[in-house]
């Protein structure tokens, strides 16, 4: 087989100031990341974080747009000034930008007439053109314009959406990855470890990653792979490595 | 005085396939992003996370370093086959890559001549025009190419490092952040919030974030400036606002 086969990619784009700034530690990536990777077999491929400035998203949309086959934004669909993914989607996609009527009803619903203010009524405002992703915790639904899926940047209210991005995306082929760790350090298996990506080269990425823990100082071989039989093989040679060299291995 | 005296920016690139994967979970960007702001008066604008492909650091590099007055780069400085940022940040700026004689001496006085095996001479191999950034923790230095900084992506070794970046960095004017926590929903306030940032928007930034903490909701309003006068006057006016709405405040 071919690890190219049906390699569907995505781009993550976190839309923030305050992940810029530090003062908030991004939670989004890796949980994206891994449910594309393990519910969809979508692989994502870049990562950017981004200000809250209108022509830095209209930028990045489109040129993320293009080069990859999704592109799911994090973050600035609320009802404040600062919330300005989905005015400037639209302007990326030169599509007309309003109330779209379903949202409007979603949120009508939700709040009740009364309570229905100018705040909550903005975050029924987007492309109109777009398809919406059902937002089972607070209602206001998160939406896809063309190949851009907007979600919103609280974890919790990001975490429950995220199935609902499913019934949009095509399917890719899975890649498994498998971690054998090694009490050892880089230096002493780097030769090795290049000449067995070498030979698997065309099925298999095998990263190094060294670790700290419990006061031992260790190496993580990470293999990645759509083909479990070559997983298996690379887990073989790397067993072999760590016997000859007497090298402890734990696997978690 | 004016928001954009003395500014200086700068982008993170985070240099790993595990990053991307979803594998491990990012520690970099919120550290380094802290101690720019806070040390060196530099705000961080842009943030890419890109997997090991000497083409993809390449395109990077090359954007970036041009859009920035500085990059830092975090992780593929080790000695292992995927550790390729050093070389590939000599093909971007189009300079010689080898040992460099200081790197070569620092590491081999380190590990001592016989344990100074391939795999760690690797590490003294980098752009020869390159300067050093001194690490204590594991003596493998970073180093600076023009106007981009390369650090490993171990957290704890980055960590240790980063005061040694200092000296090749010029100082900006130093962003300031106040916090109010109101317990309220955004859209109660988004009216107001939206007439705040107007009034102040040549001096203060000003970010609205839900926030969900022992069982409450609540928003969290951040303004960031230069100026802490300017500060001060949006926190009165927010305060004004919240006692008028009869919302109740608590500061960390």
């Amino acid at each position: 087989m071919k690890k190219n086969i049906k390699k569907v990619n995505a781009a993550i784009l976190i839309i923030g100031n305050e992940i810029l700034s530090g003062r908030t530690k991004d939670k989004n990536i890796a949980f994206i990341s891994n449910w594309l990777n393990s519910k969809c077999g979508i692989s994502v491929n870049e990562v950017r974080i981004i200000p809250d400035v209108e022509k830095k998203i209209i930028e990045n949309i489109r040129s993320l747009s293009k080069k990859f086959n999704y592109v799911f934004t994090t973050g600035g669909i609320g009802p404040t000034h600062d919330d300005i993914t989905a005015k400037s989607i639209a302007k990326a996609f030169k599509v007309k930008y309003g109330f779209h009527q379903e949202a409007y009803k979603i949120l009508e619903n939700y709040y009740g007439k009364e309570k229905f203010n100018d705040g909550r009524k903005k975050m029924a405002k987007m492309p109109i053109i777009a398809k919406l992703i059902t937002n089972p915790s607070s209602a206001a639904p998160g939406f896809i314009t063309k190949n851009v899926l907007s979600l919103p940047g609280v974890p919790s209210i990001l975490n429950s959406m995220i199935d609902n991005c499913k019934k949009y995306l095509i399917k890719g082929l899975k890649v498994h990855s498998e971690t054998i760790n090694l009490f050892t350090v880089e230096s002493n298996i780097s030769k090795e470890l290049e000449e067995t990506q070498k030979k698997y080269k065309k099925f298999v990425d095998i990263g190094s990653y060294p670790f700290f823990r419990l006061g031992k100082i260790g190496v993580s071989i990470v293999s990645r792979s759509a083909s479990r039989s070559y997983l298996k093989k690379v887990e073989k040679d790397l067993t072999y490595l760590a016997f000859k060299k007497e090298i402890k291995i734990f696997k978690i």
